[in-house]
C-alpha cells in the first residue's frame, strides 16, 4: 500500500482499535489530524504523552485519575453523606458525576460476574468493597439492569449481609423525557408498581 | 467536573474534535485507552509522536507522506501509463490506491471551487496542475459528482485546453453490487446511455 508512509499506516491501525472507530473512520481521523497539524495533531500528541505519564487507577475506588487516592476519594466533603455508589465501570462513575448526584463516593467493580466469559468474584473489586463498606451508612448498587448486572448485585448483597450497612439499588421507571409507547413491558410494570403521589 | 484529572479532560476534548467522534465517544475512547495502557495507549502515543515528526505534504502532487516527493511521485514505474488522476482530497487518492487502479500518478486539488465558501481557483492546486499537465498523455478528473465538483471539472478542462493533453472523467453508472431500485434517476439514465455490449 502506497497510502502514506509506515508512520501513517501505524497511526491508522492503532486509531482503528478505538471503540467507535473502524479502518475507514481512522483514515479520515488521521487525514484530519494531518490537515490540522498545528492546531490539533501536535496538541493531541502532547496531551496523550502527558496522559500516559499522569494517568493512574485509584487504589481505593478504582476510578481513573492523575493521583491515587483519586480526587473524589481525597475530598473530605464527600464523607458526609455516607453514601457509596457501586458501579461496573469508570464510565458509569463519570455519568453519575455529570448527573450531579451530590457529595457521594464510588466503588468501581471493573465489570460484572459472567461465568460464560470466565469472570468470577475474584476478577472484580468485590473483596475491597466488602473491606471498605463499613465506613458508609448506605451502599447503592448502581449496576446495569442486565442479567449479569442483577446477578452481580445479588452476589454483592449476600456478601454485605451482617455488616450493618443498608444496601439499595437504583429505581426502575420511565426515563425522563421518555415516551411510554417505546418502553418495554418490564419497565412499565415496574414504573406502575413504584408510582408516587403527585 | 471531577471526572479524572486535567490531563484526561484535555485528551477527551481533543479527541472529541476528530471527525466521527463526539464528547461521548471521546470519553469512551479515552477510558478504553487507559484500560489498555500498555497495549494501545503507549503505542498510540509513540505512533502519534513519530507521525508528527515524519508527516509532510508532497510538493509535487499534494499527497500526504513521510517524504517529498512522495512515494507515488518518486516511483519511476508510475510514469509509463502517462495517466494523471486529479482528486479533490488525499482521502480520494487513498481510495483509488486501495481500489488498485494501477501505475498512475495523482494530483490533489485540496478541495473544490465554492464561491459561497470563498474558495476560488487560487485556493486550489490548479496552477501546479496546469504546470505539470504536459508530462502526461491523459488527465482524469476524478472529482466528486457534486455541483461543486462538476464546476471545478469544467474550470480545469478550460484551463487545460490547448495543452494537447486528453482530459477525461470517471464513468457514471450502476455501482457494483448496487440495486437499481435504490438508484436515483440521474445515475440510471446515465447508465443506460453508456450501456456496453456483454
Amino acid at each position: 500500500m502506497a497510502t502514506g508512509g509506515l508512520e501513517i499506516e501505524q497511526l491508522i491501525m492503532l486509531l482503528a482499535r478505538l471503540p467507535g472507530l473502524g479502518p475507514r473512520s481512522a483514515r479520515r481521523a488521521v487525514l484530519h489530524l494531518i490537515k490540522k497539524k498545528e492546531g490539533l495533531m501536535i496538541p493531541l500528541s502532547a496531551a496523550l504523552d502527558r496522559a500516559v505519564a499522569a494517568v493512574t487507577v485509584c487504589e481505593v475506588c478504582g476510578n481513573v485519575d492523575t493521583r491515587s487516592p483519586c480526587g473524589i476519594c481525597a475530598d473530605p466533603r464527600r464523607n458526609e453523606s455516607g453514601l457509596l455508589i457501586v458501579v461496573e465501570d469508570v464510565a458509569d462513575l463519570w455519568a453519575l458525576e455529570r448527573a450531579g448526584v451530590g457529595a457521594v463516593k464510588y466503588h468501581v467493580l471493573g465489570g460484572v460476574l459472567s461465568p460464560l466469559d470466565g469472570v468470577g468474584p475474584d476478577d472484580l473489586a468485590i473483596d475491597s468493597l466488602v473491606h471498605r463498606a463499613g465506613e458508609f451508612s448506605e451502599i447503592v448498587l448502581a449496576v446495569n439492569a442486565t442479567v449479569e448486572g442483577q446477578t452481580t448485585a445479588h452476589y454483592i448483597t449476600d456478601r454485605l449481609q451482617g455488616l450493618g450497612v443498608r444496601v439499595t439499588r437504583l429505581a426502575h421507571g420511565v426515563p425522563v423525557g421518555g415516551e411510554l409507547d417505546y418502553l418495554d413491558e418490564g419497565t412499565l410494570s415496574q414504573a406502575l408498581k413504584a408510582r408516587t403521589a403527585i
